[in-house]
């Protein structure tokens, strides 16, 4: 005989039980149910896109891509033209350049798929992951309307599945920072940027002394540390940045950009719970204008959910159409990971049946027919259709977690979690909504 | 300016439209429900697997294959270790093998996911493809019920999809043509199984060519060819095979399990579109009973629609213990390119937007107000946040083809199909189910 093949994982390649699969779907209902209410259209592309498109976005020509080769290839003769895409940006700006005169736009997406990154197995780094985008693209130009509605579905989206936990929105306006650099006649505002991004993982003594290393007097050092410091839960922040006197007519710009989408959100939800945070800054080269962050409030769990914001143009590589957009994105395998480990879902159920029609009739048919009848009233029911001894039957229902065990014989229905038993109608019965 | 990278398509990784992709996403959730419906529990593997557990399906090894390489490593360091799964079939094997201890057997599962064939592109071969598989999995042994089971479900689920299109089942059984073969005498049945699988296409008498090639005598072949045009739409090929003389145990084994097969998915449904038909071989070497095949009725369309059968050991390669299992397998692809040819699914609708609200009033908070209140009882409701002329909204939503416009002014809902006005309660209204 064959030695045999072990059936191990692949590190970085996440694989789930049934059980777990179940609050996964669950959870990418709920995301794709919000998405259309709010009337976004999903896309999906290819895994696979061409390295030239790829290596297209400015600044991740370094990311750790997979290219694909074929293993009936054995010469090489073919060089590795084909890569899987490592996000949902690139192959969005590649779909809606391509398919312009197709669309409508505003264009409006979601897109719920698989990423992939060929790092080197670390922990907590996944090689594929399970990503979800969302994004409204303009043609030529983009109302600011867009850049409240989009923070606004996705805390919705956000709020709705983490339950009980509290989640916040972070908002700031690049705009804002890069006027009050212009201000103060600063020519490169990205070393500041990098700085001030730092400011909650080494304080603001750690980010003072990355500015003085920059060469700026500590009368601007102040003034950052001062802006980087500005966390309001209301629109105040406007008064305190005019007080630190910068005079500029980009900083007004975002200024007021900012105030239009906070009071806009609110409008979508007045209990929303928004922080404006001029020391989010979201990458350095690709935001233009509004930029958010989600993430836990009064949690040990510091990881931001999701984030994104308004980029000037999608396809500048593909298309001369210029195409602004605005967009956030988040992990479903981090905020899945999350939901569990916090207790808000719990993987119980091993499959989606409710009832299980146990079998103790000699003949089938009645089974069958009470399976057709609870389905079409639409009760996910299984049938025990091996038959045999009761006890084994409901440790089968006992094993999976089925909610209900039904009796062929005398429809007798069971209620596996309380052991109570009724005597059942088919044609009217409903399992409890769990 | 850089040049730009022209935004085509990659011949075999198919795109679609939003139109497309709604209708393909309907597709998707009637296949899903039904399958629940029954109890069964979705899983989804990697798309990546190790080369040997990719190589370990018999007879696969000159499957055209995508393996995987990383763009960093310039010096080839990495052998492709890896590649993209070319059927649900391997990582269902190497799944139940790695996760046995923690699956309750019979282990009943769907799978929806992306295969990847490294072909060179040809006219209509994806090398990326949506594929559907359901299958039962025991351990140790599987009842016969589920030889029933399986097809039965997939026919809901295709008479369900192709709505009036005629489907029909084609049912056989591999122990019947073996043990006519073991009483025949011949000791490998797989050349004639061969020969008699082209009776469709090359026609009897193309087959008995081949048959005698084989150095079979003119009595025998006859036998072959009257028992390979052997179909009948009850259980009455019985007779007509019994009549043919032949005596066997694996024979008469085969047919039991045919009859009990065929009754029991008329148990299922009475009017099933059932054939036994003895020329379906369908795979050479991995069938071991019933196999299956659906196809249309009184169609051009002669390609099956989707098959499969019973095996005897799933994982032999990869785990001691015995897996026998039945299953199915159909492509989504296929069947979308197929209910959109023939005009019984029709991509019209740009989004899944039901109500599009204009923007008449100066202020939004009336609008935004209005759709939340229209989401919150489950109508998909998009803002023309934009404002202006109404003549541009208009256009906007006929361009989407969205049914239903809302005037914010006044509560004017007009149907943008008939153009007939009303003035709608947004508490109560509800949008025809379209």
């Amino acid at each position: 005989m064959a030695p045999l093949i072990k059936p191990t994982p692949i590190t970085g390649f996440p694989e789930f039980l049934p059980e777990m699969r179940l609050v996964e779907q669950h959870l990418l209902d709920t995301v794709r149910q919000i998405f259309e209410r709010h009337g976004f259209c999903s896309i999906e592309t290819p895994l696979v896109e061409r390295l030239e498109v790829l290596l297209s976005k400015s600044g991740d020509s370094d990311k750790e891509m997979y290219v694909l080769g074929r293993l009936q290839d054995k010469k090489g003769e073919e060089e590795a033209r084909y890569g899987l895409h490592y996000d949902l940006t690139v192959p969005l700006a590649r779909y809606v350049a391509q398919h312009e005169q197709d669309l409508t736009f505003p264009f409006k997406r979601y897109q719920i798929q698989d990423s992939f990154r060929g790092e080197r197995p670390k922990m907590g780094r996944y090689r594929q992951f399970k990503q979800c985008d969302i994004d409204v693209i303009g043609r030529e130009n983009l109302s600011l309307e867009y850049d409240a509605l989009i923070p606004a579905i996705v805390l919705e989206v956000l709020q709705k599945c983490t339950g009980m936990l509290e989640v916040e929105l972070r908002l700031s306006n690049r705009k804002v920072l890069a006027g009050f650099c212009a201000g103060l006649e600063i020519e490169d505002p990205t070393p500041i940027l990098r700085a001030l991004d730092k400011i909650l993982k080494i304080g603001p003594e750690g980010v003072r002394e990355e500015l003085t290393e920059l060469g700026l007097n500590s009368k601007t050092i102040n003034l950052f540390l001062t802006l980087g410091q500005i966390k309001t839960e209301d629109t105040s922040f406007v008064d305190k940045i005019k007080a630190l006197g910068i005079k500029n007519d980009l900083l007004e710009m975002g200024l007021n950009e900012l105030v239009f989408c906070f009071n806009r959100i609110k409008a979508y939800n007045p209990s929303a719970p928004v922080v404006v945070d001029l020391s989010l800054i979201r990458g350095f080269d690709y935001y233009t204008g509004s930029v958010y962050e989600v993430a836990l409030r009064n949690s040990d769990f510091k990881d931001s959910l999701g984030g994104g914001g308004r980029y000037d143009n999608l396809a500048s590589t593909m298309t001369k159409t210029k195409l602004p957009g605005v967009g956030m994105t988040f992990g479903i395998s981090r905020l899945l990971g999350l939901l569990v480990d916090q207790g808000i879902m719990r993987p119980n159920r091993k499959s989606p049946v409710q009832v299980l029609v146990v079998n103790l009739e000699e003949d089938k048919q009645k089974m069958i027919d009470l399976g057709k009848q609870l389905r079409a009233r639409g009760i996910n029911t299984e049938l025990y259709l091996e038959g045999g001894k009761l006890q084994k039957q409901l440790k089968y229902a006992n094993d999976k977690k089925i909610p209900y065990v039904w009796f062929d014989s005398d429809n007798t229905l069971k209620n596996m979690e309380t052991g109570e038993q009724i005597i059942a109608d088919p044609t009217t019965w409903m399992p409890d909504n769990k």
